[in-house]
């Protein structure tokens, strides 16, 4: 494409977005089309000329936008919040304009050092101390599996360079809590431990790992001659924003040398606001540790920050030095294809930059507060409301609730009954929640932190709420 | 930011890049900075304030550009072609507006359907029978890693489900040539082989794989009372874009029920091309294949296409299936966080989408045909010209080459003089090379492929490396 198509295009595109932005409100914020809908409007071949791309908002309209799952709507409450703030839009753009690939320094010196810049900002911002240090991957999945990864290597004295977790005699083991989110347990099976290797032990009534568990089951492992390798702390679980027992486990990962990864993915934005760190007093003792900038924050999908306290082994593990990769800076700069798992590298740190020049950590602490607030609002209704019943302490943004109509016990009821009051909500297009099981017993789950979510939105959740309680 | 500042800063941004396409040709194509020059520019601390946006080009001007080695300059021959076209970029800003993520079929089917749609394209257009079924990817190296873990399960019947890599009794190999990238070796050890059981096959003096010496190491191990796992075919080396031999892995991924996973990262594109496509003669053989259409083809960074034959042995090698991210159209739609290892995912085709439309298949392949062409012209001259030596087949777009002094023999000196060449021609600014060391012999890698590059540029290079070569 010739400059000149592509400055119209894109001032269309960027107007286009701009409208989108502004009228999303109105859109129904979960896609109302079937499974096929979409394909059926696109053609079952390439085509053979080229069009152009005059038309391209048009397309945007007819094919994309219905069955898009609007994440930046203010009724967005489902899943976590996934903010691309404008600001972020624009860094997207220029990276794509600029075309560069950061896997070496010498590849393009700006792609690494802003990212180094740009980390340590976000280090700042959320109180951790200089024995860190950040680095970009892309989600919280692959920083986790980083995590373990490193475990597996630090545990087996660099196994992989001899005969692999093939060559282990006695079996490396993974712990976690059953509120842990999946991609624990993903990162272990890949990682090669097997899930007889992996514990998902037990939580209290706060839907927190429970201490005394995980230090018997330590015991059993070493007992059975088997080696405790990594735990997984998560500061703010999925299902309910649970915070594990940090400074307990950090005690245990000193006493039986035992890797400690921290998994606050969405969580860990709120962090920026000094009155949220009691979430992770003991972060200190953390080997390595994740958050998602992308969630709550507001840069883009994707953006994972991954802090180690120990990059040297990072780049041990992870790293190649074929010949072809060689640059005559070797040795003076980072070269962060040694960070992480792909080789290449998008310049993704133009995110962060973006959208803290913009908003600055006081900007950002403001939406957060707001964010906490409404959720404690929400808190307050149920807590208020005769039939419904909070399932889960309000920690963050996250209130898990449910309705229970007078007189009915039975899980199964309880959990239709619920079920039918989301798929009402849902189907009024205002809003979207999505639904989890805690234990066993079927929740509502509000996830507040769209940006564009205000208390009237809340509020107008809230009335949804009860209306369709009070139809189904 | 409001709408309002983000079409104004959207317009200026679009033009900047505008500009910056146009004037990319004048700027150095690689990045002259030292290591630390960019941290400088930028403060130790995160803004407090926020500041705004005004000026955004300015800072890209002042912060970012000198910093940026450019992938997309007429002078880019270094590592491999990474085009971002321009109809790519509008679709990186579409992406980035939409703020979709796609982890789920329900979280924006459009995300799900589009990328369904397009990777089938690229198989049609690839030459691909229906038996294989794409999905995107970051990386080529993320591709080859899940290639081998799904390898590594099927070997296992489905160890991780047990006791992982850690309970396998006698250890899995993996195959590849000595040229194979580096990633193949990285995605073994992270997938927890061991570099014992990686067997480096040696190559012929086409660089290709030596079948029988890939047989005669199957045969010690099952001898040994090793099990066989995986087989990595390179369709196009990264040093030399050599090509091994397919057909004959093909057989005996058949006879010893070996996975055969091809990687054709670089060289796929060309197979756009029928003609190019006795490269990878007997593809129909192969489990799992990666090419990267963000290399030559001009999707921008990152869209790397995976293709498996078995799509249900992928999904259960990487899904994990927990109550929060159960949806009602479960079992009738792809959720594609179960394609790969990450969880969450952008809207990444668009990107190809976008470029197909712009251009179609023959708008590629005339970009494909000439860049071969202009490399069968620099082979000739350097078959032409005395003193210098054409180091590989040239297959495709890379010429391999080095200079020879007469009466100078000594590898050492014709290294030295060789990477004085090389620095000689990369200070001009003009052109950028990366040298590679290739069995033991220092050569110069003429990589072809930039879209910008036309036959006056590698006239141009080649005049430079006849002047260099002089003058040192
Ligand atoms: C606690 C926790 N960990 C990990 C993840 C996975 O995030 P990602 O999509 O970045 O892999 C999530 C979000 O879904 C999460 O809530
Ligand atoms: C043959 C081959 N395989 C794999 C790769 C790795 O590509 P990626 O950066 O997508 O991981 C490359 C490119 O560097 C390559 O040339």
């Amino acid at each position: 494409m010739d400059t000149k198509t592509f400055r119209r295009l894109g001032h269309e595109l960027v107007d286009w977005i701009a409208e989108y932005r502004d009228r999303m409100g109105d859109l129904p914020v979960m896609s109302p089309l079937e499974p096929g809908d979409v394909k059926r409007l696109l053609p079952s071949q390439p085509p053979a000329k080229g069009e152009g791309l005059a038309g391209l908002t048009g397309d945007l309209d007819r094919v994309v936008l219905p069955g898009i799952t609007h994440w930046n709507h203010p009724g967005f409450f489902a899943y976590f919040p996934s903010n691309s703030d404008l600001a972020s839009v624009l860094a997207d753009l220029a990276c794509a304009g600029l075309g560069a690939q950061g896997m070496s320094w010498q590849t393009s010196p700006a792609a690494t050092e802003v990212e180094e810049v740009v980390m340590d900002w976000l280090r700042q911002m959320l109180g951790l101390d200089a024995a860190f240090t950040g680095v970009i991957q892309d989600t919280a999945s692959t920083s986790t599996f980083c995590a373990l990864l490193c475990a597996r290597e630090w545990s087996s004295a660099f196994g992989q360079a001899r005969g692999g977790m093939q060559a282990e005699e006695a079996p490396l083991v993974v712990y976690a809590s059953d509120q842990a989110h999946a991609s624990v347990e993903k990162a272990a099976l890949l990682a090669g431990f097997g899930r007889n290797n992996l514990r998902l032990i037990g939580t209290d009534d706060q839907h927190a790992l429970r201490l005394d568990l995980l230090e018997r089951a330590i015991q059993e492992d070493l007992a059975a001659g088997r080696r405790p390798c990594a735990m997984v702390a998560a500061i703010g679980t999925t299902a309910t924003t649970a915070v594990d027992p940090l400074e307990g486990m950090g005690r245990l990962s000193a006493d039986y040398g035992i890797w400690l990864h921290v998994d606050a993915a969405m969580a860990g934005t709120a962090m920026i606001c000094p009155e949220a760190r009691w979430m992770w007093k003991g972060i200190e003792e953390a080997d390595s540790l994740v958050l998602n900038p992308h969630k709550w924050m507001g840069t883009g999908f994707d953006l994972s920050a991954y802090f180690t306290k120990d990059p040297e082994h990072l780049i041990r593990v992870m790293s190649t030095n074929p010949s072809y990769l060689h640059t005559d800076q070797d040795g003076q700069v980072k070269n962060l294809r040694d960070w992480g798992i792909p080789l290449g590298r998008r310049f993704r740190a133009l995110k962060l930059w973006f959208l803290l020049k913009d908003q600055g950590v006081e900007g950002l602490q403001a939406r957060i507060r707001r964010d906490l607030a409404n959720a404690q609002w929400l808190k307050a209704q149920v807590e208020a409301a005769g039939g419904w019943e909070l399932m889960a302490p309000v920690n963050l943004q996250t209130v898990c609730l449910r309705h229970v109509p007078a007189g009915v016990t039975d899980e199964d009821d309880l959990r239709a009954h619920n079920l039918a009051i989301q798929g009402r909500v849902n189907k009024g297009g205002r809003f979207y929640l999505t639904p989890s099981v805690l234990k066993g017993r079927q929740i509502l789950r509000v996830s507040i932190g769209s940006a564009a979510t205000e208390l009237s939105d809340v509020e107008g959740l809230w009335k949804a709420l009860l209306d369709a309680a009070a139809a189904v």
